[in-house]
């Protein structure tokens, strides 16, 4: 009789599985565990004492800031001049104001994407990004990636050449989440003068183009395109998730049905983290916290690749990435990443993302290989993950 | 040229317009405008200065108000608290908090609704409500409402007996929005005993549910069934709605199906958030503040009584309502009043919302009446706001 009781949900949601994301936030908050899976910034950078100054202020002086609104003019004006900072130029109307990064990606994909319809991504992609499309039930056109220069855009050129014409194409400019990698500028003009010659957007995800550990970064796709390029950018990464406040930057004829769509899902971004955000960039505390941060995040890379190097020297290929949190590693062919994770769980407490986790359909891509956060813990705790992995490895031998 | 460089918008997309309610805000924050349209909390009853406390104390002794995090468990517990208010017995694990009443209702459809799918309504319906399923392009079943004893359920009876089996029935049972009206007693019961019968879950809407001006309230119908309804309640009207969040009170086998939707649209819910209003409800400030909106929203109801006599006596009919923050007028017969609102916002700068705008399908349906809100202007203003209203009727007969 139970299961006669059940409640029916949409045929698409009957098959819906818990993401390895999730299972894994459980996982690695359970005590004594050390995680480099998740892309989590640090916490002890966090700025805390700043916002509670800015939160204090705007709750004391702004009467409407608990209140519904409109997105806030002033953030918008504000995230014009973080877009300078990336040397993209933009305008306060191309501006759309979200709950998130994958907000984002969920508002966007609603606005342009039909149910049964096409995308096109990387065969390894961002875990969230194939969650925010799961409900269109779309078909996934992927290309492989080359981990020194990015999406391989000869691939994308056959596909649009032989007729397809995906709803739009996901791609992470810099340190590519799980690849690491960052495109090259050859790539970059190419994929934008595809995306024009085809009239596919593209769906450009630079949560982690301000970590930068080069010195003359390359500005993203944005900065060549206005129309056929979709930004998104995000405050989790930069300042803090909790505050759910991120951003797109888009033609501005997308701003007004993607309001639309965006009052039906939550009505509008918390009036309340928009003005705390505004308030704390508006007191000039931005420019030298986006500078400890890439500092910090750019020594913990640095710590990454000295552990990998110590630890799985002779058993492991990765490059040391010149943008964002993420290090990829290839195992030796035919290890199995994802029974490495169970052992890594229980012998040595010790959490990472199998590969394979991101691989579009599932199909157990890049089952050798893992993804390294190193954002997250510092680089003492980097280490000890590491050296632990190391054992795991040794163990399974 | 412009055309052909437009963007191709997903189908269902390509209809949507601005909703009444986004106008709506627009011209009634222009400088002068007296607002009777929205259901905005009263600016004044922010529980600002508790907040800040509770804000300044989350930032300083939790290291992890800034991260993601898992839904906040102490937050749980006190909404737990909270429904027994209402006469609620639940349990943790049957509630899931969400950025809001609107992703409450956004998740939960996207949960149960396939595209095309059918819906069962009142014939005069929150506008957000059908903002939320448009995107699944469905049909739409609706039965007419009793003002003084709520949706008619012989209605809906017939259409289940008939063979309709709808996704979900929405139902606001107390306060209704726009009607004003509260569900009967007798109804609560026939409706919950259909929704088991023909095993159709009702979503009731609680959003006014806590502001109840009689001595002795009905419980909502979530306290004579767990299984087949599937309450939603939010802290944007007991508190503020810039902190977003709400919940849900589902069926426990409900909560993970939604927490990898939840994930998939905006990761989670402000960790930051979550925690403020867990933080000052710790501080026992919620009942004392609970009963002040009740008080001050009752005080207001009755102003628009009194200024509804004054200044419409003999051209209009309403009823005080029992709970929420509506009253709902029928001009006479003909009146256009979608017509009046236009006049109204010219010649008097006053704003409120024309029956016809709830109407689904957009059929013009209770065009000669109008919705007043009554909880975000004080008395003064209300009195001022219906005095205008009287001059624009007067004007245009």
């Amino acid at each position: 009789m139970q299961a006669a009781e059940e409640l029916t949900l949409a045929r698409w949601a009957q098959e819906v599985r818990p993401s390895a994301l999730q299972t894994m936030l459980v996982r690695s908050s359970q005590p004594g565990m050390l995680s480099l899976a998740l892309g989590f910034p640090a916490p002890d950078l966090f700025p805390a004492a700043g916002l509670s100054v800015a939160a204090a202020r705007v709750l004391a002086q702004d009467p409407l800031a608990l209140q519904y609104s409109p997105p806030f003019a002033p953030l918008k004006r504000q995230v014009v001049e973080l877009m300078a900072r990336r040397g993209v130029e933009c305008r306060e109307e191309q501006v759309f104001l979200t709950a998130g990064g994958q907000q984002c990606m969920s508002l966007l994909t609603r606005l342009l994407l039909n149910p049964g319809g096409t995308l096109l991504t990387e065969r390894l992609c961002y875990t969230g990004f194939q969650q925010a499309v799961e409900p269109f039930q779309p078909e996934i056109l992927t290309v492989p990636t080359d981990l020194d220069t990015g999406i391989d855009v000869d691939a994308v050129e056959a596909l649009l050449a032989a007729g397809e014409r995906p709803a739009l194409m996901y791609v992470v400019t810099d340190g590519n989440n799980p690849l690491g990698v960052s495109l090259s500028a050859a790539k970059r003009r190419r994929l934008v003068e595809l995306a024009r010659e085809h009239r596919v957007p593209i769906l450009e995800d630079d949560a982690y183009g301000y970590f930068q550990y080069v010195d003359d970064p390359l500005p993203p796709m944005r900065a060549l395109d206005e129309r056929w390029v979709l930004y998104m950018g995000t405050f989790s990464k930069i300042f803090a998730p909790a505050l759910r406040c991120g951003w797109l930057v888009v033609p501005e004829e997308l701003i007004r049905p993607l309001g639309i769509i965006k009052e039906a899902t939550d009505i509008n971004t918390s009036t309340f983290t928009q003005r705390i955000i505004s308030a704390y960039i508006e007191d000039g505390l931005l420019p030298g916290h986006l500078e400890t941060l890439r500092r910090e995040y750019g020594a913990r890379r640095d710590a990454m690749d000295a552990a990998l190097r110590e630890h799985l020297g002779g058993e492991a290929r990765w490059r040391s990435p010149t943008a964002g949190v993420f290090t990829w590693v290839e195992l030796a062919e035919g290890t199995d990443a994802t029974a490495l994770l169970a052992t890594a769980l229980d012998t040595e407490g010790v959490a990472f993302f199998p590969g394979s986790a991101f691989a579009v359909g599932g199909d157990g891509y890049a089952s050798n290989c893992i993804r390294l956060n190193f954002s997250h813990c510092g680089p003492e705790r980097i280490h000890e993950g590491v050296a632990r992995l190391g054992r795991v490895l040794k163990g399974a031998r």
